[in-house]
Parts: C-alpha cells; structure tokens; sequence
C-alpha cells in the first residue's frame, strides 16, 4: 500500500490523519509543535523530522495549513517539501489559498518531476467524523485518477473540478456562501425573535427548514452559545471573502452578498469580537438591532 | 376520525389533500377551478360547493391559498368560510400571508365561536412528496395539541412558534434567507465558471458542500436549465421578501442581505424576467458579469 | 395682486409665509397651534379659522405639512381645503407624499373646479434663508405658468418636471440621495479618523472637495455635534427611502444604495436613535467601527 | 523665487504647470512622451532628460502619475526622483497611491536628507480651471509651511492634515463618496424616468437640488451623453475604492455602500464598459431596470 506523509496536524489535518491510520495506510507526519501529535504516534503514525523528510519517504505527501505564508513555511527552504520531492511524488495541498499561490507552487513542484495536486474540503470536523466531507481536487486528471481512493478514504464525495488550482477557487466560491448565509440567517432570527418568537425555537424552527445548510445546522445554534473556540473565526472567514472578491474583480463578477457579509466581519472586528467563529455576525446584527453588549454577551466570548 | 376540509387544491394543497386521503382521513375540498381537482375526487375526495358548504361540514378545515387578497376571496363573503364557522371547529391557513392579515382574521374566526390557527410549511412538492415538509404553527397551544396528529400526516417536523400569526412571522423569517442563499449560490457558480470550471461541475461540487441546503438543492441546479413552470415566481419570492423587510422595520431588525436579494428581483423584474423561478436571480448576475441576454438563455423562459 | 392662502406654518412654512409676506403678498394663513404663528400675525399675515376658510379668501391656496395622513387632515371633511375651493381656484401642495396619493389629491381638486399643482422644494431652513431653494412642480402646464412669479418668490429655481404627481416622485428621487450620501460620507469620516486623521479636520476638507454637496455642507458638521433639534429625523427620511423603495419596486428600477441607506436607519432606530437627524446614522457606523456609545454620545441626544 | 521641477504632464499635471507658469514660477517639467509638453515648453517651461534631472535643478519637485507602478517608474533607478534628491530639497507627490506606498516613499527620501509631502488634489480639470481646486497635505508641517504658497498658487483651498502618508489617506476618503454618490444619483435618475419625467429634466431638477455636489455638478450630465474620452475611468476610480476597502479592513471600519458601488464598477467591467468615465454605472443599472444595451448605447463607448 502507498506511502503516506502528513504535513500539518492540526484540528482537521489530525483527525484525517487518523482516518488514513484506521483505514491501514502508513503515514508519516510532521507538525511543528511535535508534542499535539503524540496522540498520533500512539496510534502508530510515523514521525519525520522535517516536512522534507517526510516528501523523501513519502510516496504521496500532503500538506494542511491555515494560509499562503504557513504553506511557504513548510514548502520552501532546505527542509521544505519541494527539497525532499522527486519524480514519482505526488504532492496534495488541502490548504485554502489563492488559486495563484497554489498555480505557482504547481510549477515549482512540476520542476522537481513531481506532480501537484490542490485538494482542499468542504466541511469541518464534524463532517469529517460524520463522513460526509466533500474534496474537491485540481490538477492533472490522471495523477487525480491515481490517489482517488486514498481521497476517499477521507470523504466520500471527491469531485474533481479541473486543472491546477482550479479546486481552490471551487472552495473559495463554496466559501462565499457561508458568510451571506449567517448573515441571512441572523437577519431571520432576530426578526423573530424581535416579532416574539423565543431565539432558540426560531433557530429550531430555522434548521428544520429548507434552508438548513450542513453549515447552519453546526453554526446556527451558535447564536444561542457561541462555542469556547472558534472553528473558523472572524479572520479566516474574511480570509476566504477577500480572496473571492478579488477573484469576483479579476473575473468580472459582481459579489453583492460577499461584499456586504464581508463589510459585517469588518464590524466584528471593529466591535472586538474578531476572536470568535465568524457566526459572531450575529452578534453584531443584534447589536444593530438595539441589544446592548452588557447585556446580551455570548457565551464564549 | 375528523371530518377535514380543504380550500384551495393548487399544487401544494392538492397533494397535502392526497396524504390526507391516504392517511384514511375523509376530506371534503374546494378550488376555484373544480377541473383541476378531479384526480382527487377520484381518490375519495368529497366536493364542497362552496367554501363555506366546506366549513360547514368540516370539524377542522384548512386553506392554502397565494397571498392575503386569496385568502379574503376564501374567507369573506357569504360564500365564505368564516360564514360557515361556529363553536367547536378549527380553522387552520397554510397561506403566507402577513402576520398582522393573519391575526386579524384570528380575531374574526373566534367571534364565531371557532379557533384559527397559522400553520404555514417550509418546503416544496419535493419536499412533500419526501416526507420532509415543516411545518410551524401559531396560535392557542391547545388547539395546536388537537390538531398535531393531523399536521404530523402532512409533514413529520411540526413545531409549534407561539400565538396567533407568529407562525406566518417565523416563515417569513424563514423564507428571508432564500433569496440571499440563491444569490450568493449565484455568485459562487458565476465565479467558478468563469474561472474556468464547468458551470455542471461547479453546481454539483456546491450541491456537495456544506453550504447546501435543502432549496439549494432542488433548486439550485436551475442554473443549469431553468423548469418550464416556475415553482416559486420572482413575484411570489419578492411579495415574502417585502412583508420582511416592512416587519424588519415595524421591529427595528436591520435586514441587509434580505435588501440587496430584494433589488436583484426587481431587477429580474426589470429584465423581463418575472414570470420565472426565483432562481433566475442568477441571470440578473450573470448579464451584470457579462453574458450576453442572446446567447445564453436560460431554458423554460 | 394675486390673494395667497397658507396652511401649515411649520419650520419651513412660516418662513416661505414670510418671504411672500415681505414680497408684497396678501396672505392669510392657518395653522393647528395659532401661537406658533402669531410673528407672522405680527408681520401682517391675515388668519384663517379653518383650512376651508383660507381656500375660501384666498386665490391660490397652499398646504405643506409632514405626510399624507397630515395632508388628509387639513384637506378633507367640513372644515377641509378641499370643501373651500372652486371653479378658477389653484391649489398648490410642497408637502412630500407619495405620488399616488398626491394624483388622487388632484382628481379630486378637478371635481370642484380647480386644479392642483404638487411642489415640493428640495433643501433646507438654511438653503431657503441663503435664497437658494428648489422648486419642482407637477400638474398643468398653464396652471404652473400662472402661478410660476409667486413660486420664484420663494425660490429662485422652479422646474416643471410633468403633470401631477411627477414633482413629489422628483422630489422622492432627490431625497434618495441624501441617505446614501449621508452614509458614504459617514464611511469616509471614520475611515480618516482611524486612520489618524482629527474628525473636524476630515470634515473640513471633505466639505472643501468636490463630494461636498449643499445638504453634506449643512449635514456634515452634525458628526462633530449633533443638533439640540432634528431638521429632518429618522423616521421622516426614512419615510421618503420607503416611498422610493416602492416605487422602485413598481418601476422596476433596483435601488441599491438607496436599500442599504434605508437598512441603516432601522438600525438607527434598533440602537434608540431615531429622534436624531438623519446625520446620525454616522453613529450607527461608528459603533459598528468600535466606538462606544457610552464615551462617545453625540450631542443633542 | 523658488525653482520648481514637474514629472508627469498628463491632463491634471500638465495644466498646473500652466498655472505655476503663469504665476511667474521656473518651472522645468519631465514626461514619457515629450511631444505633449510642447505646448508647456512654448509657455516657457524647461526640459529636463530625466526625473532624476528635474529633481537636480529643482529645490520643489514634483510628481503626478496615474498610479503606485508608474510612481516607482519615475522615483525609482539611476534616472529617477530619488538619485537627484539631497538636503534642503522638498519632494511633493500628487498622485493617488495607498498610504502604505507614500509612508514608504516618504522614509526613502528622507534618507537623501529630503522631506516629502504627499499632496493628492480633489477635484478635475474643470475645478482646475474654475479655480476651485482643494489639496490636502500630509508631512513635515515646517516644510508644508515653506511651499504653502506654492500650493497655493495650484489651488486656493490647501488643508495639511497630518504626518506622511495622512493625505493620500484623506484623498482615498474622499473619493470613496464618488462611487456612491454617482450609483444613487444613477438610482434617481432612472426613478424619475422610468416614472415619466424626461433623463434631462430629472438630471437638471438634480443638479438644482441640495445633493447636486461639484463632482455630480460635471458628471451627471454624462448620463444624457458620455464623453468620448472619460475623465476618470472605471480601472481608475475601482483602484480607489479598492484602497479605500483594504483600509476599511485593516481599520476595522464597514464600509457598505463603499462595497457595493465597487461590485457595480466590477459589472461595468462584466458588461465591457470599463473604458468608459465611471459615470457609466449609470448604464449598469439602467440595464438591470430593462433598458436594452442596444437601444439605448451611451455615447462615447
């Protein structure tokens, strides 16, 4: 069975990790803070040193960070991964970034005989565990062809969207959408809740409703209790947003919904809740809507 | 077992009509045009001539009609149900009407002795025909405890808001968030195809993400080719988005994605685009991002 | 000379009275509260018992109160305009109502005889006092040629725009302008604010650029100190954005900027604003930004 | 009296030399193309081969340039502004670039022992010409103070507003109002029309009311014909406003109808008008409201 190597073991990138683990892959991983991995190498992972150690004995790496910097981080340098790949490797980004950050390290891998794939999901942990993660995977279709089952090992749906960093502009596209979402969503609670409609059944009545995203269905009852940690905060969604508005002007598209979801996140930010998940929209609505901050704050602020 | 009636046998109502019947309930109906309701007949249905013959017979009695004007030809009148209502019976609208219409009639329907209740569904024909239809009633939770074993026939989620129209509030909260999913649902496809991905490929990858929700997925593949008969007109989704905008005001609820959804339609309006779905909220974009009106028409128009 | 009628002696009115009073005019006017007016008494105005008294004495007869309900009032019944006028008689009203009650207003003034004119103004006490007020005008061309000397008294520029009721939609797309101006310039402010720049000397040099318009040259200042009294609230510029929105809606033209202005001033409200000008919805962005509304209330709260 | 230098004689610049000129000032100006000087070199304005030059013989020099890029051009290399700056000269940059870039341009010349001022101007050719024109100025304020008289003599309203950098930041503020000021008169422009009154009597009435700014002074008339060559187009004024979201963000300020005129400058561009003045958002929502772009083709396109 094929190599494996894991590059960032974080929230999502541990819980695959331990998925590929379950299914009987050999997977060696690396993360910089070594000791959050430890309950991984009881599970059997391997450790390399470097995340070019793990390019080396890997016969497919895969690297999930937060951004275009951290992906740097572990590419470039004499211990990134572009110095321990060769040809015959295949490399698989699951990081969000831009759809050209992820084309120019398509290049610099190609120049190496190695070949690049961008594969980030659609989902949290909790689609993760529930097995229902969605990938989305730009490249070379045969390479794609080639690693297929390994992706879906990981979630069941693995769509194949085109070539080199077109599935980052795919989950940046998915992404626009849950921002207008729980802006929209907050709207419809508030106005309910305003109308006499206690805030918790509006939010039931709203998640057994036709809108009822996967993503409202984990986030909405965050209005109730926001969570202690953010899953995606304020300034990860906003990540997302900017890279789709600038996509939306390089391509022409008008992003009214973005645009104005995103205008909210900036308030957050202005409020001091930049912190929490980005469902802290919500928050700033309420506070548009006349709650007071001492009055309402939420929980895990 | 109850004697039910049931005013306005559309696409909707008729099938809620069907489930009832095959539930073993006997149902007496009425629609304006009697033609239409023939395959009901057929099943078992019994004919009022009138909407109030209906009330009359009936211990509990449903309406489902367009907007609050339907609902006075329906109710008014000595023809109409309220004529046909005393002590003892139950008056359930299905209508989205506003929640100030609906409590008025509220008010009219117990002079008569009789109870009302506002029980409008969240969901579509698919919906229904899923078994997944939601239903939110308004209204005194007494009359709502004898009437659940009914509702839960039509649809299994039933959830019961508070008094008397905030069932219709808590939909119009509800249905706030459709025209601004469908709109950023538009966004993510236009920027996708654009960037080269198959506008196919993009609706299905967004079909599996975790911003898909119910109404985006049955109606989110409109993109692709609009439906010959409009399932829920630009007017229809547009007379929802301005009973919500006028409660936002009446309650001080800034409603900012509700607003932007709410120019687009007029402006699907203003394209000559009204008599469609919706879903060609996606047009409007699309000619604002440059497709031409000649070359890309979408189908059903 | 022509014998003037003037109901409503309001900020506005009263002075628009003088002015006539000082150009020579006979003017008998009418006003709920009479003390408000005993300086025009004092300046020689005539008074009128009831507004159907002043249609009766007088030739041209004038109305200018705050909306349509207001406009009933002083029109209808046994002591209304309507009942005083008659064949040869002209009727003008600078109030600012909806087209459609403003047509209907003047279908009624033809049934008695004469004929009606709608003419709203566009500016202020201030614009008035420095000679500068606009003037549109709506009815019949002929009835407009008559009566034009006596509108130029009261402002130098009076446009004809159509027949009735096309001066109150001229002057609802005027107004349009100011809320989202008033917005845009709120952005701007706060953007030079945090970014450094003292909030009185961002506010100088906007008012020295070419964005300053008259209204932003009068409203603008308001950011540094609210005034004791609101020249034209919330809820009154709120009014006018509705009857834009509307008939937006019915032409079929989208009003973007229009919609967000309008969403901003119900969060005016939600936040307990809404007795201030209209200038505060700088207040509503600046808390969005983080500025407290404990350290920074604005003054003439 | 002071000798000045002038790199970039496009439109704006070209016609301030003619007034330092005209105002007695040695003035010896630098531009790509030589040939449109000729009519400034006739009018007795030096030429100097390179920027660098210009900066040598001068003791004030300065730039205007379109954009950060061509900023570099003429600052940067062996021949640029940089190499022939030193003690006690004084470098004064009118063009529109971000904060950042200024505050980093400013550090460099202060290494040569220079002081730079950043000094966009608000206003046109026409503002120009009127004499109406209004700089702002960030800096050194002891060295503002030295060529106060010389700005002065470019146009009468000179504001200082703070340390390096604060003035492009004024600048960008200010012109964030363009595009929302443009898109609502474009709003009631198309109201009025499409309610029946004439384009050129609803421009006309707005041009006489209390939001006719100086900016909608010039460019509303583009509504009824654009020009053949646009004063500031779409590219131009979206480069603007997208500086102005980036410092929204990094301020935390929202800027919401910042964010939705851009989106409507990015469908201009959809719609292949962006060589067009920005007046053309005008054209944009006439289209959304139904007028069909081969009917009614702006001039000048």
């Amino acid at each position: 069975m094929t190599n494996l190597g894991f590059v960032g073991l974080g929230v999502m990138g541990s819980r695959i990790v331990k998925r590929l683990l379950d299914a009987g892959y050999t997977v060696t991983g690396y993360n910089r803070t070594k000791a959050k991995a430890q309950w991984l190498l009881d599970l059997g992972m391997r450790w390399g040193e470097t995340p070019r150690t793990v390019a080396e004995v890997a016969d497919v790496v895969f690297t999930m960070v937060t951004d275009t910097r951290a992906l740097r981080d572990v590419t470039e340098g004499p211990n990134g991964i572009l110095a321990g790949l060769g040809p015959g490797k295949v490399y698989i980004d699951m990081s969000t970034v831009s759809p050209a950050a992820s084309r120019e390290l398509a290049m610099r891998v190609a120049e190496k005989g190695a070949r690049m794939l961008d594969a980030p999901v659609s989902g949290s942990v909790v689609t993760l565990e529930q097995g229902k993660l969605s990938i989305m995977v730009g490249g070379d279709y045969e390479t794609f062809q080639q690693v297929k089952p390994i992706l879906e090992t990981i979630g069941p749906k693995v769509n194949y969207v085109g070539g080199n960093g077109q599935a980052v502009l795919m989950k940046i596209a998915t992404n626009l959408n849950l921002g207008a979402q729980m802006l929209a969503f907050s709207e419809a609670v508030l106005l309910a809740e305003k109308g006499g409609i206690p805030r918790k059944t509006a939010v039931e009545v709203l998640l057994n409703s036709v809108a009822a995203s996967p993503m409202l269905c984990y986030r909405g009852p965050f209005v109730l209790e926001m969570p202690e940690e953010a899953w995606f905060d304020v300034n990860m969604m906003q990540k997302d947003l900017l890279i789709a508005l600038e996509m939306g002007r390089q391509l022409n598209v008008p992003l009214p919904t973005t645009a104005i979801a995103n205008e909210f996140l900036t308030a957050a930010r202005g409020m001091g809740l930049d912190k929490n998940d980005f469902a802290i929209i919500f928050e700033v609505l309420a506070r548009m809507s006349g709650f007071s901050p001492d009055h309402k704050p939420p929980a895990g602020e």
